[in-house]
């Protein structure tokens, strides 16, 4: 990406090992994330492009001499960071932050978008995956990557629990599988904000109770009537703008959480006395992937979930540009790149 | 309290009972908190006066006739607020919100800093303390209506455990609180940021390991330093300004919490990308003191813990308006009222 709106498929040098730890993994299958719209939308122009994507499955080529847990053939996934998988942070898991990991496409870094990367740290990074390349499963062991882990992440977070009602707000593929982890752990109502019926209908498919089209004050009036006036136990924040926050507050039930689950564009919140009086929470955050992986797993590989339904468009490398015009659009929920 | 500064001793009807769930309480300790100097900066002029305090103990003289919990003669904490303690709220453990309680000074509503209180649903409010009126614990025993709970609550929200580190900001008497149920409940490291020397030096009496009297710039810089650049798992945010809430974001550690149980003056607060990226939470709140007399009571009662040693100075109902000013001048840390 070398400005807003400017994707470009170019040649790069080929990775090869720098380290011990790092290993290379062709890639098989990558996409574009909800949040690689913010850059998409606001990069200033550079003229050495920022590489992108932070999502993929690949099949691993090399391996450096001290990686012991994968070996050249395996197919495998990586969370949206890389990590040690052993330091305070991540064994608390918080991967996210690991003393020694860092973000795919930072100076010197691949990133997923792409034809092959140089995994650093690959035995706390990658999870292999026990199906061949072309399971009907990749896209569902996809979003193990980034965005079922981040709806999972933020239900988690916000203390989701059976009995407990949760509202979502947005519907693009992090809500989407947000409702999805929150029904899967127990959620007995869940409203689904959002005013694409295609999606609000794959929510609906995916355990959502209710779904509020309205925005603002008619949508904050919809989520009391459907709570008796309480709002919910938990509200998933998954757009990212401040109008969302407000919602946020105003429809979390005293006691309740907010989860933060998109990127925030804003700078100060709601954080005010009513806040503070009513004991409402604010947690969530970037997921720690790595650390849902094998718990998530399973009931993809048995097909209890399906969050691989989020990806309506599959596209080769050449069509990353096209990919990202079609999410920004709306026209796309979620891409999947097969390089 | 009439106006801001203007703090008057007057006389009000005798209480009486009005509900079958009413008790009438003679009050034998009180006290002022942190919170009431918030309007005593701040009230605006009010020709009927707001009735103040939230914080008593006192014994019972008469009990409507569904009160079955105490009888005439008991000696009773009321927390601070009143609750049924059987809604869906109180069961929670969140009195704060009950759904038929409220606060105490409201319209129709007897306060604490008074002679006697009519006390609405008395048994859902009041516990039975098992000592005698002139028990020394009795000061200890009266921040279980309030401050103890308070600093507790704080470190509960924020999950403090054994082995945990901890920021405490504000070296009131909720700080101080905030300080000893750090401690109680494990903490390793506890940093608390004061600059009143005599208040830090209690605070290490109660558990504090470290002080950092800088502010701003230099107290988080302090703060880093203490925790080799990591922060602290918690922070107990017990002042309500801007700048603290600023300061709990600088200090607290990747994945941590901040709990606020200072009462915020501010509408916005710091909620921008880094809270995101480090999954720091935002929890706490106006504590639900019911919640917790029972659980706090035993240290008390056996000297394990002396949370009455925040009051350094008594005074009977017409040293009130004194007491208002020398807490607010900075000059007493928290006063005891002995009607």
């Amino acid at each position: 990406m070398y400005q807003a709106g400017d994707v470009r498929v170019t040649d790069v040098p080929d990775p090869v090992l720098q380290n011990p730890t790092d290993a290379i993994v062709r890639v098989t299958s990558a996409c574009i994330c909800g949040s690689d719209l913010w850059p998409y939308q606001s990069l200033p122009a550079t003229s050495e492009g920022r590489r992108m994507g932070h999502e993929f499955i690949g099949i691993v080529e090399e391996v450096g001499k001290d990686v012991t847990t994968v070996t050249p053939g395996d197919l495998v996934v990586a969370p949206f960071v890389w990590s040690d998988n052993t330091c305070d942070f991540c064994r608390a898991g918080l991967q996210i932050v690991c003393r020694h990991g860092g973000q795919w496409g930072a100076p010197g870094v691949d990133a997923g978008q792409g034809e092959a990367v140089r995994v650093p740290l690959a035995d706390g990074t990658l999870v292999k995956l026990p199906v061949s390349p072309d399971s009907a499963l990749m896209p569902s062991l996809l979003t193990l990557s980034d965005v079922y882990c981040t709806g999972h992440h933020g239900a988690v977070t916000a203390g989701v629990k059976p009995g407990h009602t949760v509202t979502v707000i947005g519907d693009g593929a992090v809500g989407l599988c947000g409702v999805l982890a929150a029904r899967r752990l127990g959620a007995e109502q869940i409203v689904l904000m959002g005013r694409h019926r295609e999606r609000t209908d794959l929510g609906r498919e995916f355990g959502a109770t209710d779904v509020v089209a309205a925005r603002g004050e008619e949508g904050i009036e919809r989520v009391h009537e459907l709570t008796r006036g309480d709002g919910t136990h938990a509200v998933l924040e998954c757009v990212g703008t401040k109008q969302s926050m407000e919602t946020a507050v105003r429809i979390v039930r005293s006691g309740g959480a907010i989860s933060r689950i998109g990127v925030p564009q804003y700078d100060e919140g709601p954080l005010g006395f009513d806040t503070v009086f009513r004991n409402v929470t604010f947690t969530g955050g970037a997921a720690p992937a790595r650390a849902y992986i094998e718990e998530l797993m399973p009931d993809i590989l048995d097909g209890t979930v399906q969050p691989g339904r989020v990806f309506d468009r599959t596209v080769g490398l050449d069509g990353v540009p096209d990919g990202y015009k079609a999410m920004a659009a709306r026209e796309s929920l979620k891409v999947l790149i097969q390089p």
